[in-house]
């Protein structure tokens, strides 16, 4: 089985609204796009429904921050926001884009549910869609040709959404370029600033978890699948820090 | 934080009982050794409870084993086959071990409760023998460096002592001559072999694991901590195979 | 509250996918048969988006290898394969046909979401069913007669979909005429059969759950509901092998 | 595998205090031995440390409800009361006694760690001993033939030490003659009525798992492992009530 | 940060059939409204699927029995009894309903999946409708001010609904003017009394749950949420009795 | 059951080391004293196993920081720093300890296995105390009168040995003097800060739990059982925030 190198294999990561990404994991797309990997950012809500900011800020303040990070970016019409529902056509459209794609890493949002319900609907209708675009006769996608991704990778939006039954990977996002460039990218949703500090929480949360990996900075994603390995030569550093 | 290669640093296994490693993952310390990784087992007792094997056969059958997985072994005595209890002392001594061998990685049996009493009280030693050999005023090994290890995995000497709260990590090794070897170095325990079918059994949750891992054979570790990646090129397999 | 003899009720399967039944559990089905009872089979899909054979061939080898069980089938009408969504109205329509078979046990796939996602949502409507079976005032099943059922088991397609949270109960299947069957049962869905070698894996898997029960082949069924008895004399055999 | 009638196979029960097995599960010991299988009582202190009744007392009263249950007692020495540790000499010392008594079924006290710490070890070594009963080389216990149990049920003195994680198996205890044999054998304990009426709140326990089970009385067990049938025909009852 | 005393904040219930909350909670609601809080029950259905009753005879036993808890009480048409789906459009009319009662404290069914398929549905929906109550962009609702709860409970209408991963909060309802305001609100549900005992079940969960708690009767809440407290003081009661 | 008022009874916090308590719960602690609690802690080694300070720097260092949090403080010799066994003779110590100082509160280290060894000792030794404090017959400490605690909390030193199974209870200490007081007793632990950055760890972490709790600064506990509570009154905040 032959492969190309995995490091060009694009990302493909779901966000649900316009800053989700950003706030969740912005440092990890900044590190893999600085490292020369093709990330691309699909947003399935244009935020309307928050407290604050039109659609058409939020698009727009999205926009900036995925060209801060190095990323293209789409939107994604499904049921608008605040109001998604898991549906099969939905998890057939995103599996339509993964074909397109053709990442080896999926991001999504965790599927812990006791939080905004846009998020884990999402990150479950990504599940499902990695599975569907392995599957040859989906009619409607079947013009596009099959694609089995790498790995499925959930984000948490905050620390409340970090399910508690999957072990964190810890991405290390110390290096003062990725932390900047995160960091901007989080400020780049002006719209979103006004009411809570959500970019002083997402360092404070990177500085605890770097504290729990042994680097300075750090942001944890969850695999959805067991890791498959050639050897041990991998493990070559672990969370024990206490 | 300059480091040396990880796949030169030691591999150090601990078994309770001489026929342990060989069978829960005899394969993964072939793979490691015949990539030049070297591998240390400490047994921590002579077999001397089992049905089968004096703990004369059974100590040769251990080195024999050893020496074809291209391993170095010692045993050590604790409370001896089946009577193994968890103190402070027998912790303190594993510390030793580790802050001489001075792994990258450690192996030791999962913490499942219901399975062999031997086998999760020496993981739970092993774990907090890991810790000890980081803290400078352990009196009784303060003679020793301290030490901190990189990697903290548990194997599962039968399919009921895997845990079920930690994500697998599948080891390939499929390729003939690892297999091969493993193969061996479970026959080499000759005494074992009148009851049950052990390497038979081994073999059979090998390949069941192969195809949960997209590959023919497969062993599962269950990593202790964490790990901590620099990038997500680390992903480039994962087990998404249904 | 006496009670006809329980081996004469009959057993209803619920499959989302034309071979689902046969690879899970096919052997159970040839057992419980085999003793004389009564079983039939429901598939909710015709399995026409799945890589490989047609809605017409793959009907064809469920109808086969339902014959080989010795159990009856039908299709049913949902949303289609891989479109499957949690409706009341289809769990209302499982009812109805729950009330038709009136049957003691009912089989039905695992809820573990990471797995096809047809196969956990047809687990969650046929579970929602066995309720809605019960209850005299639904509008759209009220000319048929109330059941109550004794046993949901649900069944794992694969290992990755086996209920961690439950504990399993494993119905040997070793004797040799049932193996047979179980395997002309798998081998009569010829059309998936080009890719892999999910008969080998199935037969794997139970061989291993054979050496978990004290066995040859074993197959796990994870009850959904705790057991009533009326003495202990039912636990002559439990799965303490290792 | 010949098999002499389950029935006939003795039932051993550990407590760690005098009114332990009889709170806990007084009835299914009830209900054994009217069907006529023999039952054996083994307790491992004689209450010393409780509030009220001295050793003696407690001794005759245990006595006196081994005997209305149609059941032998014995009590034997570990730590004492409040003082028991997890030490490999009881354990093996409660495997010298599986090895006498050979009983089919083994009844320990769940292992639940938020309740009386005599408990859970008890229950920890009695799991312990089911183990070490098999193997053949341990010394101190050579001189007695092995012996392998059928099934390791966990009983709960109180609810809070029901397993969250084990499906209980409900007894129907509903039969008047058996509730009335319990009763008497609570009872018996006259030192421990004076300051709790335990009496009248194991009998609503067992009137709220009545309900669940959909009889007028039950007690829940836990098994260790997991079952091994032969057919379905044993899951003639299930708690499917609400 | 001032705050108007929270026990005149209102109480609002929701429950998916007439009869849920007073079998569930309602000595809560009795004690609520003694103590001077409003409390507001919101009913999702006529229970029209249920065995006994018609729409109209459960609507005015439901209304009896809010009269009787002190508390008001509407029915709103969702999907149906035994109908019920989890669409965005309901949680967000629940959520409307959210903003004009404006309630401290939100009870709600438990999301334990195995139980009336009505139930855990409407608790996920109530809450989702907590967080969009919050946000202030939800077009349907944008002529109601956003209203942050305090805390989001669950009830639990069976023990098999109470959840195991969640701590049981136990509220006392030993007071004789409680118990007796709670059992009339049940026995007001006269149509449901010809099956089940289902009075005598409940107050039998509720002696079990005063045994645990050390108190005469309770009735257990599950929070949704962490605690936020001040002090210590808070907690001058715990149910350590056993 | 007339009963003082529960802020004048006593918090008694339990330590494995001379710094685990302010590090993890000094907060709590500085605020209790605040309102007036008194509050004594119990240390149960002299930190002589750490990589830096002697016993004797360690000992005057938590003396100073108890004096700065208001409480008194006392050292216990058990098995040493680093030596911890699970013992009868200590859970029995502690229990005397606790009947001496007769409090409402009891703080301990949380129960999760995978942190410094004697912290989950200590904290599963200081829960059986809790019991045997109780219980009237335990011949060591029968010259002290029984006495039961209100309840029991667990901290956590770090954030991995939070409990993930148990909810949080966060304690707001945003105050700016209760949070002076913390940081000052973490500062009196000259001897560790060599190293790391322990205090702005702390920091970091009651920073990011404040977020969740949504005040500036929280300490999380978790509670070893059930909170019993008279009406919802005391629920007048919860961690909802996102």
């Amino acid at each position: 089985m032959p492969k190309s190198p995995p490091e060009l294999s694009p990302l493909l990561a779901f966000g649900a609204h316009p800053d989700d990404l950003e706030f969740a994991c912005g440092g990890v797309i900044a590190k893999e796009t600085s490292l020369g990997r093709p990330a691309h950012l699909v947003i399935c809500s244009r935020g309307e429904a928050g407290t604050n900011g039109t659609s058409t800020e939020r698009v727009a303040e999205a926009e900036r921050a995925a060209a801060l990070l190095g990323a293209t970016i789409e939107f994604i019409q499904l049921d608008g926001d605040a109001h998604l529902e898991i549906r099969a056509a939905h998890a057939i459209q995103l599996a339509g884009i993964i074909r397109q794609v053709r990442p080896a890493i999926l991001l999504a949002p965790s599927l812990v549910e006791n939080q905004h319900p846009d998020h884990w609907r999402l990150g479950t209708m990504v599940r499902d869609a990695a599975r569907l675009a392995r599957y040859g006769g989906v009619a409607e996608i079947r013009n596009l040709t099959s694609h089995a991704i790498d790995q499925l990778l959930f984000y948490a939006v905050t620390a409340e959404a970090e399910p508690r039954d999957l072990t964190p990977i810890f991405i290390d996002v110390s290096a003062s370029e990725i932390l900047a460039l995160w960091k901007s990218a989080m400020e780049a949703h002006v719209s979103q600033a006004s009411t809570r500090n959500y970019v002083e929480m997402q360092l404070t949360r990177a500085r605890l978890n770097g504290h729990r990996a042994g680097v300075t900075q750090a942001i944890p994603l969850f695999p959805n699948d067991p890791l498959v390995v050639d050897s041990l030569a991998q493990f070559q550093r672990g969370a024990r820090r206490f």
